[in-house]
């Protein structure tokens, strides 16, 4: 297998923008990484797209506005995993010797899609979710969970919320540009007890962009590619959530595969995106993800270690929580943020001399199973 | 690369169920698949799954009620194409050495979708859709311009349809099994001049499923493992329909690549299953595939050799235009009929001493390009 590197990405602005088609937001994040890879366009051999709700062929749609055509177009869809889905087929198309030059990208309009302003409906034939476990229910018998097996508390849910909002503030990308306090996010409207509005994830449209190429092509176009060290992609397993409910077991075996994949440690990460639907999810993500052993999240919070600055900042683009999430672009806008990061380009909310990354998110629950698709990747610069 | 073998195939029966879910009809498939493998489900280490309607991570919603999980899994579509493109996807990872044992799914449920009843609708943005340049009218330009450029005849085309719905008439597996005249077929419902009713493929539901292995490890499981020749996956060109609107280049250009993948050539296909969306379609399809020279495609049908029992035998399933067209699934069903062909198992429908077989996908029409996908695979036995 050949080393691959990222050596484009490229994003829209996140936030609610009901007039814009989903080939204009692609287009824009496609023609940033185009422009950021120094590449010509027509070199692109292969493109993976991904969306849930922006229609049939959309990759296509996107490379017919660009001006790209002839090409391999895969469109794929894991629920929120779809970007990090869509950027593994390509990193593994050139890992493996396919092809040379990819391109990765991951569009959503949820303020145009059938559940514009709703949650998320239950599929035909999901019981439990048609009898009302939906995400925010999910999430918060995790989160009481959590609570009660390791004393977790309410003002620790709350300041992964104060942190991503502060983070998001740096972000030109980002959806939300607000600081919030922990009593204005405890305080917020009830969503699903004890989850409030302001520890949900917002509806978002955006797209982003990637273009990948083996390492040893890389510096023909750039003089900073970033490595792919690691890519891991799984759905879940049955019985686990029926042993507990704090944590995932999914993000536990990916993390570990990862890890041993790209030849490194939990401690080795400097900068991590991850998959905070809920403020509960980041706090489950720090143990899933090694950064502190099981049960111990909330004094992760507590002592500023996933503060930008700190051992390891956790979402410093704002994350899902304040930079939106435009489900299938998550993915890929991940990777564009860490590998801002390993570069040295993320501006204001820079995580200083940061060497490694990891993305991670996870896309889609199924009524008995814990989720449809767990993906993570690290990068070094 | 390795030799990839398909070990196992099955499907559902095509017609109208709208009181079936996605999920059933899919698991059926994949029972089919499992059992007709000989494989312990067990020992599935991936699968790709394609639908356009049946909703966020059907394939692990299949897997869930098939008892399998924990395994990497792709959800991918590709309009009518997305069948194909999910095999490519399994057919690329086993091929390549990622994996070992890979099922594909295609799953549709078009009856209790939001288009039931009625044509696609144009994405968002298509302004040539807007104005009516939908399926049938695009297809009704095609057909004009083949009969105007190479005298092709409406009864040449009418007896695309006859034969086909013979062909159903053989199959199980086929939605409708009724035997039609070319007068029957002409003087249905007019469609969108010069297509009427029963030159255009129908609404429909169904789930096909495939399993594949390196042929090298094949025969621990199956006496007669198909081999796979060549797979090949591209969109469309830009400039192609201004020049031409009678013919497609890019199922040529697929098809010359499959065929020097293979190493074979167009007199070799004993069997052949098509993307007949249209009877217009089928006929232009021998002449990009190259069974007959550009503008022969309607001798063909008039001399029978495309027929059971003929030179090639051309959708023996009946086709989309008789056996149906439940999108995603489609693309897998016909690399099952293959299958079926090349072991002899293909029962009354059966293309005698058929030892290669090729399958054909085109989908999504997109504005202003000729064509969203279109996949060939060459088989052998």
């Amino acid at each position: 297998m050949r080393e691959v590197a990222v050596i484009g990405v490229g994003s829209s602005i996140f936030g609610k923008f009901p007039t814009k088609l989903v080939t204009e937001m692609g287009k824009e994040a496609v023609q940033a990484a185009i422009e950021d890879a120094n590449i010509n366009k027509k070199k692109i051999q292969l493109a993976y797209a991904s969306t849930v709700f922006g229609g049939a062929v959309m990759g296509q749609r996107i490379l017919n506005e660009v001006g790209i055509s002839g090409i391999e177009v895969f469109n794929v869809e894991n629920a929120c995993a779809g970007g990090a889905t869509a950027f593994r087929g390509v990193w593994y198309a050139i890992a493996s010797g396919l092809y040379d030059i990819g391109l990765v990208v991951g569009v959503e309009s949820l303020t145009t899609s059938p559940i514009a302003g709703k949650l998320i409906p239950p599929e035909k034939g999901d019981l439990q979710g048609q009898f009302g476990n939906n995400m925010p229910a999910h999430f918060s018998f995790a989160m009481r969970r959590h609570m009660e097996k390791y004393g977790t508390t309410m003002e620790q849910f709350a300041k992964i919320s104060v942190k991503n909002h502060h983070n998001g503030c740096l972000n030109p990308y980002s959806q939300y540009k607000d600081e919030l306090t922990v009593e204005e996010i405890l305080n917020s409207r009830m969503i699903c007890d004890p989850i409030t509005l302001l520890q949900c994830c917002p509806n978002s449209d955006g797209a982003a962009a990637a273009i990948l190429c083996p390492m040893d092509m890389a510096k023909e176009y750039v003089s900073k590619p970033i490595s792919v060290m690691a890519s891991v992609l799984k759905m879940g397993d049955y019985e686990y959530r029926w042993n507990d409910l704090a944590t995932s077991d999914l993000s536990a075996k990916c993390a570990k595969e990862a890890y041993e994949m790209a030849g490194c440690e939990p401690e080795d990460i400097d900068v991590c995106e991850l998959h905070d639907a809920f403020t509960y999810s980041e706090i489950a993500h720090y143990e899933e993800l090694g950064f502190c052993p099981l049960g111990e999240g909330g004094r992760l919070i507590d002592e500023g270690i996933t503060e930008i600055g700190g051992k390891v900042a956790v979402n410093p683009s704002g994350g899902l929580l304040a930079k939106g999430h435009p489900v299938s672009a998550t993915g890929v806008a991940q990777i564009a943020e860490i590998v801002w990061h390993l570069r040295g380009e993320a501006g204001e909310r820079q995580q200083p001399d940061a060497k490694v990354g990891l993305a991670h998110t996870m896309g889609g629950e199924v009524a008995n199973i814990e989720c449809g698709a767990c993906a993570i990747h690290i990068l070094k610069r």
